[in-house]
Formats: structure tokens, sequence, C-alpha cells
């Protein structure tokens, strides 16, 4: 075990360790921390209209400056704005990782391969407001000049997950010029559920593909193809890509309504504010609302970049991440909006945290003997606390992050019930769920008895308007980066998606050949796979 | 802390403990454990056209056969079967537990109180029967006489959980004659967003609240019945209840449509083959549908009940499941159907689980130390590969329990892509992803390293017709109460909610009191919720 580069060795960490002793002690339990003098004021940050509060986290002011120091000693906050310039971050496939690219709204440059990269993306963005204009105005139509109502997307993990979490976001305070839908799951049912809900005839299919390999878009891919073809439907007319430039989905030969670009340093999970997300939420909302999006998102990422470190929101959040897991040694997290248009967030997020920081490996390919990612879950407040939350005060602990958005996007006339509105009554639940979790309360009957000392953290952002979702997705987004800076793991790659694949590759080939001929006996994998494949020839169980 | 009923006390369990030092034995590894004679037969168990394979779980012929008498000396099959009989199993707040009863097609007697329950159920049955008969008729229609196309379910946690899982899952096979829709969220953007869906004039709103009084539940009540009167609707023609005899949801003073009874011996999370489900889903597919769903789950009933130990599915998954949490030390497990339409299984499992299993008191309400409940959690296959899998492979690992479908419910002609049709395509991931994770995979790079050992149960049904959903449900059903009677806890109760509801109480009194006189100060709550009431108030960030 080569622990030289790891947050472990740094002094800060032994400094923290000489703090342990505090944790299981009575004055450090939360029912008390958070009674000490100024703790909200002193545990908590608010910039860019976001507010962070920490207040209910295992830590007093000596850990977090502890930690503060940790981040320094590593250079955390270097190495993010090494990102941000175009500096190889993702290393082990070599590449740039420029998401914040996608909008940065400055006039600086950013090189790749000794070429300024932000041109393109300008580029691309009006591309998308040009093209959805044309959408919206009809100047493009249907061959018979209907208007387009709906779009589908084609595209499975991070060509859809972003887009869903923000298209939903969006719908409670914006009106939609155009349904957006997602075929990912290669499941037929799939595309079935999604044929049933659109008019074909006038409806878009946007493939989003960085490689245009991905077997199971290419799959869905194909069977919209045969059933745009089975309406009289053509490509030309209803098939929209976003891919990189030279892919299979980018070739004259294969022609289509329109194409866009996506970049070669931008990863699947990080890519909503590229064209990935630009064009669906374009169609959707128009241009405008998503260039608000993209301002919000580049706020936070300036605040990311440029706050020193102890004032720092996605910085601070991502260090009391790794001191919960790896210090307090929980195993999983929930986020629990109490908001209903938030509640593809978690899902997203649960791709962008699992899939970056699930590893195994340090940047130099050391095998590590610390917590790098954790389980993350979560569905919306006050949901939730009819279906988790029980686990959550007197099972398993596990940290929480809140999120309350002060104006809900509701706004007709609504009634009170019990002399409180919907909203308040949403919000006295989300404020009572993590002091509750923080205090306990003690019982003679253990049953009803409720230890308290669950850490939780308290997002704020003033309503669900596109500067604000941008703001979010920037803040999930840095706080993930720098965590994988902290665990000093590439967040950027993927290799334990692999095996899956190279599986999944040797079992096609025997379906192939079987296909080919029902005589053909599968042999060349596993016993318990071949028991499995004659289920699926006999159509039952035997 | 006395844990003398506790399963660690068992004779098995110490006879287990010897054990343990194989677990980490290169010969005890998945790769070579999967690879022994006769593994996928001796470690799988097919019954009522259900198919459950364990062969890829860290055990072998001894820990298995020591879990069984585990359970044989802790008589679980035979409290379970006292549970299907009416006995108080639910100690803590002295019921019953009968939602087998609610399935129940034989003609014995189940007393509860002295009274045999089975007339009062079959009542219900019927009288949904006709309802439903009557709504698709169009005996009952609106005012105007027009037929109903949609209804929206009111109701939070057990009274929509279950259902959403068992409406989409059928909607893969069935056509609806009505839609539904779940208002559940308090959040006043869920009504907006229910109501953006529907058309209000051919609207049925059914509530379901077993005692009438869940906030959230009541609040949305009230907010849809002010949008009736504001569309001169009333409830007489609109609204349903599903609630229990005698609670202001039954009160002949409120006229409604209709009004079905619920049970007290039958808990939320329990509750969906009783009329919370019953009304919802007859109304969507037909009471023949919702029947052929209770047969299921009763034939999966009876082999829980009636099965010998070592042979009886949902007993050895919930042993598994035990072996996994405390043995092994895994802190969540995942739910990965294979199926689109199953999407909403995890999310409902999640309540099922971690509300019955996230206790820390014994049956007797001793202090546990041992783990009961863990985080559960799921997407759908192949979107989940895509998202979460990577730390599934090389971060932290966790159980997973796969489902595959043999018979999609597309019947339409469809595309074949690279040889192989989707429904093939995705069995290849499916059947790719337990093998690599069982096995993993030497490699020179560490970054390509899979160390594999990662266990996995996969469940096998023929397709998604009610009656094999109804199976599903049943299995895990009794899966979790197994689980409960087997770490000697409560699996019906959940006191572990009532806190926040306590302190949720107190702030809305804050609230109405500032609602009443903006000038009131509140000073009745602890600090920090007085400050996030100060920003709701204000409307913005301050």
């Amino acid at each position: 075990m080569n622990k030289s580069n790891s947050f472990l060795n740094t002094d800060a960490w032994q400094s923290l360790q000489n703090q342990f002793y505090k944790l299981n002690k009575k004055e450090f339990h939360l029912k008390n921390l958070i009674n000490t003098k100024n703790r909200l004021k002193n545990f908590s940050k608010q910039k860019c209209n976001f507010f962070y509060d920490y207040s209910k986290q295992r830590i007093d002011e000596k850990i977090f400056s502890e930690l503060i120091k940790m981040s320094e000693e590593l250079m955390i906050r270097e190495k993010f704005s090494d990102m941000t310039d175009g500096v190889i971050v993702n290393q082990s496939e070599n590449r740039a990782a420029l998401q914040t690219a996608t909008r940065d709204f400055s006039n600086r440059k950013i090189f790749v391969d000794n070429k300024n990269i932000l041109p393109d993306i300008i580029q691309v963005n009006k591309k998308i407001k040009q093209f959805s204009l044309k959408i919206h105005n009809k100047t493009i139509t249907t061959k018979s000049g209907k208007a387009f109502t709906d779009a589908v997307i084609i595209g499975i993990g991070g060509s859809y997950l972003g887009c869903n979490f923000v298209y939903n976001a969006l719908l409670s305070n914006y009106q939609t010029k155009l349904n957006l839908h997602f075929l990912s799951n290669v499941d037929i049912d799939c595309f079935g559920k999604t044929i049933s809900k659109i008019n074909i005839e006038t409806t878009l299919w946007i493939v989003i593909s960085k490689s245009y390999t991905t077997i199971e878009t290419m799959a869905n891919l194909n069977q919209v193809m045969f059933y745009l073809k089975n309406n009289d439907l053509t490509p030309e007319n209803h098939l929209i890509t976003v891919t990189s430039k030279g892919s299979p989905g980018d070739d004259p030969a294969n022609p289509v309504l329109e194409s866009f670009h996506m970049f070669d340093f931008i990863g699947g999970r990080y890519s909503i504010t590229s064209a990935v997300g630009g064009l669906p939420l374009s169609l959707a909302f128009g241009y405008d609302v998503f260039e608000n999006f993209l301002k919000g998102a580049h706020e936070l990422d300036e605040h990311a970049k440029n706050t020193d470190n102890k004032k720092n929101i996605p910085l601070i959040s991502s260090l009391i991440n790794v001191w919960n897991f790896n210090a307090l040694e929980y195993n999983a997290a929930g986020i629990i909006p109490y908001s209903d248009a938030l509640s593809k967030l978690a899902p997203h997020i649960q791709q962008l945290s699992m899939e970056s920081l699930g590893k195994s490996v340090t940047q130099d390919k050391n095998f590590i003997d610390y917590t790098t990612g954790a389980i993350i879950f979560g569905e919306p407040g006050t949901n939730a606390q009819h279906s988790f939350f029980q686990l959550a005060h007197q099972g398993m602990a596990f940290p929480i992050e809140f999120i309350g958005v002060i104006n809900p996007g509701f706004k007709k006339e609504q009634a009170e019930f019990n002399g409180v509105d919907n909203h308040q009554e949403l919000w006295a639940n989300m404020l009572s769920q993590s002091y509750a979790l923080a205090t306990g309360k003690d019982n003679n009957d253990n049953a009803k008895f409720f230890p308290g000392n669950r850490p939780s953290s308290t997002i704020i952002i003033e309503n669900l308007k596109a500067e604000n979702v941008g703001k979010l997705l920037s803040y999930y987004e840095a706080k993930t980066i720098f965590e994988g800076l902290i665990l000093n793991i590439n967040p950027f790659d993927q290799f334990g998606v692999e095996l899956g694949k190279l599986n999944a590759k040797n079992i096609r080939k025997e379906i192939i050949e079987k296909n080919k001929n029902y005589n053909y006996e599968i042999r060349e994998i596993d016993d318990t796979s071949k028991f499995y494949l004659d289920l699926l020839y006999s159509k039952r169980l035997l």
C-alpha cells in the first residue's frame, strides 16, 4: 500500500485523528453541538444566492479548520483550477475535463491540443439557438407542415440522467414549447411505453451518444428507424444527432434533420451543459432558459474556483463527505430535496457521485484502503418521511443533504389547511426532520427512543428558475470533483463498467449464432448463463 | 444487552461463526464457489412459476444448512403461519397483520376480536368489482354524462408506493381503462404537476388514508376540494375515499361518490392487496386483472407458509440477507430488475424493507447491537449499469438482487440490431453483470482489476401478467416479514416517524400564529428553524 499521495498522510489528517476521541463524547452529540454559540452563523455559507448550512454536521471549529488545512495541503482548489484551464486531469484516459468551459461566458481562451476550444463551444450553442428557434417558429416542421410537439431523447446514463433532472426541475417554473421523453433502457418495453405517449407524426428523436457505439442507444435507434420507416417517416425529417465530430452519427452518408457536436473533453455524466442538455432543454423551454441555466452554473463554478477554501461551499461540502465516510464511517448518504420538481435530482447525483468516486485505485494506480464513493440515494420529502425515514431515525445512520426551495413554482390561488398553506407545511416538515435527526429524544420506552446525533446539511435556493438549477448542478459537480481530488482518484474515468460489457459481448455472440441456427448449441459461456438462455428461448420456466 | 431472544444466541449461529474463517479463503471466492459441482441446481429453487437463484451468494452447503437450522430453531415459519391466522404479531400496536387475508380465496375463517374477517374483505372486493364496472360501462359518469378518463390517488407512503409499482408493471401487459396519477407530496408543485396532466372534468380523485388524518393527504385533499369547487364540480361526483370504517372520510355528512373500507389489521406498506391497491388498479385495468394479481400473491403466500424451510424461497432469501448484513457486514442492497416496467419496484421495496426493518429494539423492547435494516435502493438494468455499477464493480461492495422477465410485454414487430433483438440484448447484459460481479478479473493494470466476489441473487418470472406481479409482491412481503422475525423485531410498527411529526407540529403552530398576525414573533422553536422561517416569509435569501 502506497499512501504517499493519500489525504491520510497529510499533517492535517494526522492532526484530525487526535480529534477522534471527541466523537462519542456527550458534549459532541449534535443536540449539544447545535446549541453552541453562533453555531448556524459559523457553520453556514451563502454565496451566489446559494445557502449552505452544515451546522448539523458532526464537526467543531477545530475539525473544520483541520479539514480546510487538509484541502490546502493537498492543493485541491489549485487542481480544480487546473481542470478549468484544460490540464489533462483525466490521466487514465489522457483527457481534459472541461465541463466548466461549456458555460464559460468570459472572453478567455482555453487550450486543448494547442487549440482554443471556446469558439467551437459557442458555435454549437449558436446552432442550438437557431435550430430550436426554427422549430418553435415553425420554420422547420413535419413534412406535412405540422409543428413538432414532442422530442424523445435516445440515450442512456449521462446522456439522459442530467437532462431528466433539469427538465423536471424547470417544468415547475416554465411552460414547455415541446414535451421531452426519455428512451434509455434497451428493454423493448421502454420503447413500447415511449411510443404509447407520443404522436409519431409530430415527434423529434434526438440520439445522444459521443461515440455513436453505445449498444443500448444504437439498438434503440435501430428500433426507432424501423418504426419511422413503418410509418412512412424519414430520419431527414425526424432524427437529430448529438455526437462527436466525425462519428457515424455525423456522417453525411446517413442524412438526418440536424447534427450537433459533443467534445472529447467532456465526460458523459458531466455533459448536461453541453449540447447533450442544451438541445433538448432549448427545444423544451427555449434557448434563453438554457442560457440562464448555463449562467447559473458558471456563477457557482467561479465560486468553486476562486473562493477561499474556508468559504468555498462545494469544497466544504466535499470535505464533510470525506469526514463522514472516513472518520465517522458512514457508508451511504441521502439526498432529500423538499421539492417534487427535484424528484430526478437524486438519480442524477447517484450516477455523478457513484460512477465518479466508486474507485479502488489512486490516480497513480495504487490500490486504496480508505472509503472512496459511498451509496447515494434519495427521494423527495415529505415522501421520503413516509418511506425510509423510520430507518434514518432509528436504524442504520446515514448523513442526509436536505434541499429547500423558498418559492414554489405554482402561482395560482391555493387553499390553506389548518392555517398553513402546502408550501409552509412542506417547510415545517423539512425543518423538523433535520432537527429531530440531530437532537433525538429520550424516552423510557426504548421503542420510542431516538438516539439523534445523525448529521445533515441543508441547502436553500430561492426558486427553481434556470439560474438556480444551474447552480445546484455546478455545486454537485464541483463537490464530486473536489472529493475525487481529496481522495486522489480520477473522478472522470469508469473502467469498472468494462468487464460487464466484455461478458455481454461473449453472451451476445452465442445468441447471434443461435438466432441464425436454432439447433446451434450454446457453449462458449458459463453453465448458469447457458441455463438462463434456455429459459429465454423456451419463453417459459422449465 | 439482553440477547436471549436473538438469532445470535441460536446454536446454529454459534455454529455459523465457526464458518467465518472460510470467508476470505481463495476457494471460497465466488469465482471458485460458482464452479463447484451442481452449484446452480443445488443453490436455486423453483416454485409457483417463480425461480430463485442464490448460487452467486457467498455461502456453501454447510452455511446454508446452518442458516436453515437457525430458522427452525427460531420457529420462523410457525410465527409466519401464526401471523396469517390472525395472531397479534404487531405487539407494540396490539394488532394482527393480515395482509395475507386480503388475498385468501380459501373458505377458511380468520378471527380478529372473535369475528371472522373474511366476509368483510370479500364484501369490499365485491363492491370494488361492481363500482369499477359501473365506471367502465358508464353507468356512473360525470354530471354531464361523460366517461371518466383519469383517476388521481391522493395518498402518501404505503397509500401509493405499492400501487405505483403494480400500475407501472401492469402497463406493459394491459390496456388501461383509466389512467392513474399520484398526488403524494404535500409540495404544491406536486398538485400543479398533477392538474397539468389531467382533464378535471373527467377525473376521479381517490383519497387513501386509514385514519383520514395524515397531514399531507388531508392538505392535498383540501387543495383538491378547493379546485373542484372553483371548477363547479362536487365531491359527490368526483371524490372516492378509501379509509377506515367510521373515519371522517366515511361520514355520510361529507357526501362522496363512493367509499371503501380499510382494516385496522393491515399496515400501510402491506396494504396494496386491500382496497388501497384494489380500487385504483381495478379502475385502471378492470377487477379481473386485480383478482389475478391477488391470486398470484396468494399462491406465493401459501408457498411461504407451507413449504419446508430448506425449499422456501422467501425464507431462504431472508436468511441470506441476515447473513449478508450480519456475517459479511454489507450495509446496503441493490434491487435491479432488468425490466423498465419494474422501475417503481425498488422505491416500493425501499419503503417496505427500510420502514419494516430499520429498527433498534427487539419485540420485547431491548436495544439491539446487530444489523437490522440496511439501505435498499435500485434502478432498472441496463440503466443502472450506466449509473452506479462502476461502484458496484470496483467500489464499496453491496449484494444485488437481479430480476429477469422471460417475455416482454411489447408484442409488435421489432427490429434486430447486430443479430439480436432488444430483449435478448437486455438478458445478455443481466447475465453478464451477475457473472462479472462474482468472478471479477485479474489485470496487471490495477485500474482495470476487478476483485469480484460480489454476491447476487437472480429471480426469474415468465412475464409481467398480474399473477406474476402478485407473486413478486408476496415474495418481498414474506421475505421482509421473515427477516423481521429472524431479527426479533416488529416489522409492522414505525415509531421512528413520530419525532419528526411532533417537531413539525411545533413549527406549524408558529407558522399559524404568524399567518394570523404578521407581526407575531416566532419564538417557540429552535433558532435555526426560526432563521429558515424568516427566509420563507421574506420569499428570498437574506
